[in-house]
């Protein structure tokens, strides 16, 4: 294979493959921290990684914002005919992904395809498309993580889509899911997630939320029915989020998802697809919630972005926090690392960034920081003092007693019986400090 | 019975029975809006509303803040002997409770009997002084909403309680629980309530989160059984709240504790106890958190209060606002009124709200704030044209394909084969505009 | 003049002049408490209020959101010339204003006329519209209550207009400004109004801010010369919001924008335009921001919205509570009512509300939600228990030692002198809920 | 001098002078990069950082919330007499202060000294500990870096102390000020300090807002007079907040305090301390805060702590964010560094840190991450590429029209004449993920 992708026109002359020259480097445009053959535990830094790249702020994301014009004028959507526009921007997604090295990338049936004039021929553009894109991924080795239905563009989404009130509106999201569940399974994407970003409400009083939510999961269990019918061996993810664009979402958080899962048998075959900035919209850490999914065993993949601190709504800046990565990084790894997710970079350049180096210079910020985010966790773990610190506050359920409570053999008599006399029981430091002092002696070791 | 109670001493001479005298009169200390005997669809308005008096806030609490010393100094907490102060604070708490008309009220066991030396001790004080209130219950009328083991205030408490990393702390906890919930039984309480303040965690990186859910789990269950074999025959709430003395409490909303609960096979006897200012903390209006339990038929009682906008800590205000207690009562007739829950006062005056009368002012503007909630829920139902917008955005899941839908007769394919051609589909006003406003004609009529 | 204005075609049939029905009429395209002529201490309801229609969103909004495509689509912008849209714009807007019978109207100059291919271009459509609205006012009686140059939505204006780091976007910026007050000033408007969207910055790292704000100060004063010199005697405003779209706006809230013009010297040319949303979003309650800007004798007009509870972005939505515009209204009588500025409706309908009878019930709502909230602020006054109340918390600084330090006769010495011995000094209740209580009882009268 | 001080009784026993030794240490009781005699551009890293250690945090505040008792049972607070206390305290402090090598601290009067019978027995304690502090500061040659009356914790300021609408509780305020400032000046401190936790409304309504403000403004005045006649030479400072314990303070942020300033003719004499928590509960980064101060040459003092993410509530933790103090430290620098202010440690350790030594663990780690700050602030400016990003984003403005019209050389219609064609005006990259990254390869090379 070549060293990176184009097809007949360069889209970013000038910048060739993106290569890890080390910390000391000066290179705007080179890794410092992001080293893909670097082995770690046995695994190569990119197989722990598993970056992708989000085909919808890469490629298609023109800079507008509610108050503002489009500011990214993409050379590659300017012609007048959608499909060859298409064409075009597969062919600038593949020279970017192949420049930046990364594995992976995703994307929404309507970024890669244009709506037609009816849904049958949205689905022979999307076809199309798809002949189009695997033809690229397979001169590449570039694969596809997770692919999903864009249910929340279109004018006919305004009241939701699979929580529309109308049943057409459903049977409209059902076939474009099914249509793109097809193209992914198609192209061997590793997963297929949903977004529920008109799945909420923009007021309680016009809203039957209990209704909307079984039609939302009888709609999940359809596509997952059908997906299994169809081969597909992939996790399917939904992407939890508290709100934005409508008021409420129902999909608030990781533990409301996981109830939802549960409650209606999916949560075999459904696991989150975690966002950093939808973490924070919720009033959680990004760490919090991936400790959720992990806990309940249903982290599937991640969106690496990080929020705007003070700005509460949807921001999604590349991760430039390795405090932040390195939390995210220890949770992912305690719940075993990544199966068929990854990391993907839900994550734009700001509007007022418009050079064609911008979109790269983002990007590597990002993998830096989350490939520095690794090795710092992979240090936690070898330095050992804080898992020590950390198995060493419940010691007291691991025998005797508290190890007899955990595994049933009280009763609350039997346990109100084991309270002491008073005095200074509980009385032990936290010791939160000295953890925080160890942490960040690791990170900037 | 007397019109209200008084032992030896009265502690608020001057006030008498509180009374409805109507919206014209321009009594600081009458209802305007809370009517208790008015009936309404059959049952009295104190029947629809059960209204609960905390003990906590309004015999206990002293106005202090974390900048500032108390100033609340009630006279009934003044003699040097604990016990006495405890019975004094009974004779001046069913005082106010009768003068101020509320049928039930509601406590934790450190508000009513002072911690002894040891457990044992403790566990005496408080059996001393369920004597002295079932005997005021029983002069008065007055019934226990529900009780509860304060596990937050004490310093053992402060790695947690039934999440504490020492199993020696855990059992406190139970031993705490096991007696407060006993006293609710020997007095009638007609639910038993636990609130996670400290079963949280102040950072991620000292916490086992999924170690100590299960500890919780697993103590809610032995006191469920433990109730149970008593013949406790209420309801068990767990009241959510966000953060808060911790950064990130486990019961953080609705949907959170509703899949705790299922998680663990605890949803047939555990119901949730909604506060409003909990709602908003963790980003929900109080609306959705009834509307969430409700949905899943798991609304048990409700903490009646607000937050101060803009302030995102708990400020435990008295409910002001008619257009949140018209929505709450609408959600909370929607799930078909209390059963074993009421609106419990879970709020405060405010720490320079020094004169005696304050306490019945407070309480009064709240109480017929939900009066009137209660009134404009059901003038909403009466007048039926929120009701009937409602139904009628839903009508084409009523029958047809939509309906089909619901009963489980698609498949992915053949829904997805319902799309038709695009164009105005789902173009369909929400007509939020006029929800609103049809809501606040009836409510300001 | 005819009861409204209509050209050619009717741009909302079926829907007439909107008139005052009182509360008890259940028409949805009916006033309840806005009532124009109402005469309230010796002048007209609507000449207290002075209600303005907003350009921009009620008949530019396309109800885009970041996440969705346009929603509104108006037959008023459907041909393929921008200058007859732009023609059938106003045609539209008259025959809505002078429906919902509002007195005033604003807009940017983008909204009014398109941008043409160069300046000079620009300012000629500008100009052409401006004699096509004059007619239009001079035939209905319509007033222009201000106009804004739009320096937020061009691309050109991604780092900024008055505060960009190029000098020639500044210039840009400048000929906007100096057209839109030429504009202003030919259509009689009463003030000129400053937007600072993107007055702020996105990144500090990469932003001077100390010398982008001197470049705003420098343009806001020649623009002042500017308009002096060319006769205009109205008021210029500034209306402070704190962030969105960019991270952080320099006219962030009240106090700031004040102690910049102060800082300045254009504090007597210039006054302040209070957003309710925009001072939620900065951690303020609306009256708080009207209340800053009354007690520096610097209110000049209102954008007359609210945001959505919950939602830390700019929702903009129709005012529906009338404790805010009991209290807003309160602030402003006390400030001694508007004198050029007014209630401008910078409020949107819903993007799910497509029905051409939407825009009329958002305002509707809006309006009567004011004029409710006018009549319980006058009854609060007259009511007189709330005012006397008030003065009487502060009456120890009416005479005596108070009023002695109040007008400087007291150095530090003397004053600390006066400390009496401890005791219960200060020890008096602020009676915050007794005055809540009286206010929501005068509301709900 | 010896190494450090103990009088009678060792209260941090076990534990010496922390020491400097380097990142690679495992120390936890050493410090990382804290190393007080490097010399950094020609200057000791300790004069530029200043350090102070804060009384009230480290030996008073005893670990009690809003929901729990205290937790931290000091030894020196142990005797029944308050006198003893207060002297044991300050052998405590000095015995901490110069085991952790801070060489200044900060107190509140009632820190430091009890609060007697009446004002005159206050007055005398205090001076009685002032006398005890000199010895120590002669002893060790810790110095004061800033006193301040404690006008927030007694109650008889629940209701404000110079906004207080009671005139005798503003006499009190200003005899504790007198005395405080003549501590103050006693100790040689380099400043004096005020915080306006209780200058604020709980209730608008209640509120007469603009007297409030002046009888504050006319009290600072009085102390103002009052020091400079009694010789001080040092800064007063204000330290912004917005909200907490009231509902919204008059001190919102440094914007509102400038103004508040500068309308007073106070902004000679006052500076702002700024602190980081407190921004960030105005909405604003504290970088963002110390640019204000800055900016307007008013600079004073640094609280040196910060907030817990998704906590909006005061929670002082010690700062542990690296890029946070770098941009602190950068924003200070470019303000000249220090003059009479410092990094004074408004933190406190969490409350179940309840181990003697987590007090030095906490105040390592934040005079770590303020040394690691300086370090990689000094390399931003000795590296120069952000500077030089920075400086060449303005370019256009240091000669030529740019630099006509920041030197007043315009009216509105010759800059507006400036304006040239439509086209790529404006359109330049802000290159803010570039100078992110270069940032973030300087912190953690």
């Amino acid at each position: 294979m070549a060293e990176y992708f184009i097809e007949n026109k360069e889209y970013f002359p000038g910048i060739g493959k993106i290569s890890y020259e080390g910390k000391t480097s000066k290179n705007n445009l080179a890794f410092k921290y992001y080293d893909a053959e670097k082995i770690i535990r046995g695994k190569k830094m990119a197989d722990w990684l598993r970056f992708a790249i989000a085909y919808w702020h890469s490629f298609c994301g023109d800079g507008a914002d509610p108050f503002g014009q489009a500011t990214h004028i993409f050379p590659w959507n300017s012609t007048g005919d959608p499909m060859q526009n298409a064409v075009n921007r597969a062919n600038a997604a593949f020279e970017f992904i192949t420049k930046i090295g990364a594995p992976y990338y995703t994307w929404h049936d309507r970024d890669i395809a244009p709506e037609g004039a009816s849904p049958d021929e949205s689905a022979r553009n999307l076809a199309l498309i798809i002949d189009e894109l695997k033809t690229r991924q397979e001169a590449t080795g570039v694969k596809l993580l997770w692919g999903i239905a864009k249910l929340s563009a279109d004018t006919r989404f305004m009241n939701g889509a699979g929580t529309n009130p109308e049943f057409a509106v459903l049977a409209h999201a059902a076939n474009q899911i099914k249509n793109a569940l097809d193209a992914t399974i198609k192209l061997g994407g590793e997963g297929f997630a949903f977004w529920g970003g008109r799945e909420g409400y923009m007021s309680l009083l016009n809203t039957d939320c209990k209704r909307e939510r079984e039609h939302l999961a009888r709609l999940l269990t359809l596509a997952r029915d059908y997906g299994r019918k169809q081969g597909f061996t992939g996790y399917f993810y939904i992407e939890p989020k508290p709100m934005e664009p409508t008021k409420h979402q129902y999909d608030f958080d990781a533990e409301t998802v996981v109830g939802f899962l549960r409650a209606h048998g999916l949560e075999k075959d459904f696991k989150l697809n975690i966002e950093a900035n939808a973490a924070e919209l919720a009033g959680h850490d990004f760490a919090h919630e991936l400790q959720v999914a992990v806990d309940n065993d249903m982290l599937g993949s991640v969106d690496a972005n990080c929020g705007e601190p003070r700005n509460a709504w949807d921001t999604d800046r590349f991760a430039g926090n390795v405090y932040e990565t390195t939390l995210a990084m220890l949770a992912i790894l305690r719940g075993g690392g990544f199966k068929t997710g990854g990391l993907n970079f839900d994550a734009k350049i700001r509007r007022n960034s418009i050079d064609p180096e911008d979109l790269f210079i983002g990007h590597i910020g990002g993998m830096d920081t989350f490939a520095f985010g690794l090795e710092s966790a992979i240090a936690v773990l070898d330095d050992g003092r804080i898992p020590a610190l950390l198995k060493n506050r419940y010691a007291s359920f691991d025998s005797g007693d508290g190890a007899q409570f955990e595994s049933g053999g009280f009763s609350l008599e039997t346990l109100a019986g084991r309270a002491g006399a008073y005095g200074k029981i509980g009385w032990t430091s936290g010791k939160q400090e000295l953890f925080e002092n160890i942490l960040q002696e690791i990170i900037l070791q």
